[in-house]
């Protein structure tokens, strides 16, 4: 039978993962799943849940209810099962929010920018991609595969003159608004002149600066005074400041027309739960009236950042609720986040592969659904516990 | 200001896109979303929810009580915010009923696919892909960057001399089990004995067969008595016979340590929300102790096979719920469609590009959530309104 079968090449292949394993292992660079329980007391650094969200009783009423009308799972994609009245108000409110024609939502924000990047990146395209870009933009660079160009990490500079070194050549540059990474906001109105300048489209994913900046929390673009430019698209995921789960992409009608017809990871993906997509919407409209929360989460920011300057640590400077703090070395990190873990408090660790330059960081989130007294002790505990 | 730049690029972009629109019209490729009402009364021959599980009220509840354990998204990866209970039960769930010592949990089926031919696909191997296989497995070798052939749709002696062509070299075999498309089922067995003479590993998407069929609905790979087999690894939706949404690698310990420490749709994606996942894990319960639920489904199959190919059409020989129907071109295929939606039945239209070969297919979907009565009048209806 196959089922026994213990043949040489399986096992060469399970032992050359195997090594790869040790080396990991020995760097420092294993990763572990740890449990999460409802009761647990832990204060949350770590997530992405900026406004709090997640947990808002009319959220989970629209979810709740959204499960009874429509069961759990979509059962398909929605050019075979339709568009209930939660995706279809959750796009409108979408676009309206972003300033754009049209918004179309996936089951992810990784599969959005999947969807993005391949669907603008038109045969022959140059790509143009900050080198601290989320890797599910990177993935949409391998997919389209294009030439791709990676900039150092905000430099208009260098994207212009590698513009200029490509006249009349269709090319699209990619960006976050806030960086996942170091939550450092990119220079759009500079990025955009330039792809203006050269006809090239700008994408730009604002999953971390939607709900936390801009006017009525419409992110990083409404910031920078672009919502709804010509040769503008931005994507966002549902799955941060919105507390739900999915993703976004929202620009003109005719990139929502090519998306409908041919991008894959909308066409061929289940669609988002419709009880997930009606507590987005809910979300939605929370996050348009949250300007107290945003203030809060500005100033949390604000007195984070001092207090572990104030220990000498390297801290970034963040734009929105996403803080980086320079660590040793991956070990440290680790044994880093694993004390404030001991003491009650969850933060990111970032190392290598999953930092853009290799170097470790720990990484704090803002969420004001944290108690202010929590948040400001869970600081003091990062601050003591460093390496 | 750049808001009101209506600059000469952008508009090349935009005429771009609607002149493939235009032609993508004139071929009868264009793609709608229509609405989904709670109260519609349409029977879906459409949808993925082969045992009805999307509505069952056990696994409303759990995923209800999951809203209100933990909120609604999962607010990060499960690497930095943890697993509840629910993630870990559904993957020991699934790797035990699947056979494996490892599953590992996705936020959709596609980002599960990407991740696991990316993992397989090491560097310089030879992958080995059916020409049927779906959009999120061609992406996957995409992303890979390996040498990919294509395989002649279900011909193992091709993946035989294809390999052996390269002797010692690394190589992957990917296939569904039940393809998406016509219903039909990969030679498994087959394929298996290929692969493991060569030393290669075979990927087999069990999607559509998972709960379908096999030892208590555990899919392809265990109907073939290769579950577990070394050398062998599986994926799976979550999203269609359990009625939820998500996705699933299956394999040995060592593969799960590989995804977790470099998969980057695992690390770096917002985990499947709990409430999607504790409702997944109770439609799991439901799915294994439901062989009434299967025999019903197959025989279904068995009539509207029958009943089509009595009027003469062009039917495929369905191994679990999903049948096509030839149609003469995309435009009479969607004008069948629409006609059948009209007369309230809801039936998929496969026209190029989703399907694989170019030709136009009506594809039904046997849900037993459907009533009996309502069923066998759908599929008369369908041979009623042939083209
Ligand atoms: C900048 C950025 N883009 C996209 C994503 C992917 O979104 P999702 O988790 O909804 O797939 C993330 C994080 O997960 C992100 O940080
Ligand atoms: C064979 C197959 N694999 C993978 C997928 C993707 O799964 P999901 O919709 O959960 O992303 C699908 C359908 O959607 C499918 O039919």
């Amino acid at each position: 039978m196959f089922y026994n079968d213990k043949g040489r090449p399986t096992v060469e292949w399970l032992s050359a993962l195997e090594a790869e394993a040790a080396t990991r292992r020995a760097a420092g660079l294993r990763r572990e799943l740890v449990p999460r329980d409802p009761g647990d007391p832990v204060v949350d650094l770590a997530g992405n849940d900026y406004l709090g969200l997640s947990r808002h009783p009319e959220v989970l009423a629209a979810a709740a209810q959204a499960l009874l009308d429509f069961g759990l799972g979509a059962t398909g994609s929605r050019l075979v099962r339709g568009s209930t009245a939660a995706h279809r108000d959750l796009e409108a409110g979408l676009a309206g929010l972003l300033g754009f024609e049209r918004a179309l939502v996936y089951s992810s924000g990784y599969l959005a920018n999947l969807g993005a990047v391949r669907t603008l990146a038109r045969p022959g395209a140059l790509v143009v991609s900050d080198a601290h870009n989320h890797a599910s933009l990177i993935d949409g660079c391998r997919l389209a595969r294009c030439e791709t160009v990676v900039a150092p990490h905000q430099d208009p500079d260098f994207v212009r003159r590698e513009l200029s070194r490509h006249p009349g050549r269709p090319a699209v540059v990619v960006t976050e608004s806030i960086f996942s990474v170091d939550g450092d906001l990119a220079p759009l109105p500079e990025l955009y002149e330039v792809t203006s300048a050269h006809g090239a489209v700008l994408l730009v994913d604002d999953a971390h600066a939607l709900g936390v900046i801009g006017p009525s929390g419409a992110g990083g673009v409404a910031a920078a005074g672009l919502s709804g430019a010509p040769g503008l698209v931005v994507t966002a995921t549902l799955s941060k400041s919105l507390g739900a789960a999915g993703g976004v992409i929202a620009g003109p009608r005719q990139l929502h027309r090519e998306l409908l017809d041919t991008g894959r990871t909308f066409i061929f993906d289940t669609a988002l739960p419709p009880a997930v997509a009606a507590g987005a919407l809910t979300a939605l409209r929370l996050l348009e009236s949250g300007d107290d929360l945003r203030a809060e989460l500005h100033a949390r920011a604000r007195r984070a950042v001092e207090r572990l300057r104030s220990e000498g640590l390297e801290v970034s400077e963040p734009a929105g609720g996403v803080i980086s703090v320079a660590a040793p070395s991956p070990d440290e990190a680790y044994a880093w986040a694993a004390a404030c873990r001991e003491r009650g408090v969850a933060v990111g660790c970032f190392r290598p592969p999953s930092t853009p330059d290799g170097r470790s960081r720990l990484r704090l989130t803002i969420g004001v659904g944290v108690p202010a007294a929590d948040f400001d002790q869970a600081v003091d505990i990062i601050a003591k516990e460093r390496p």
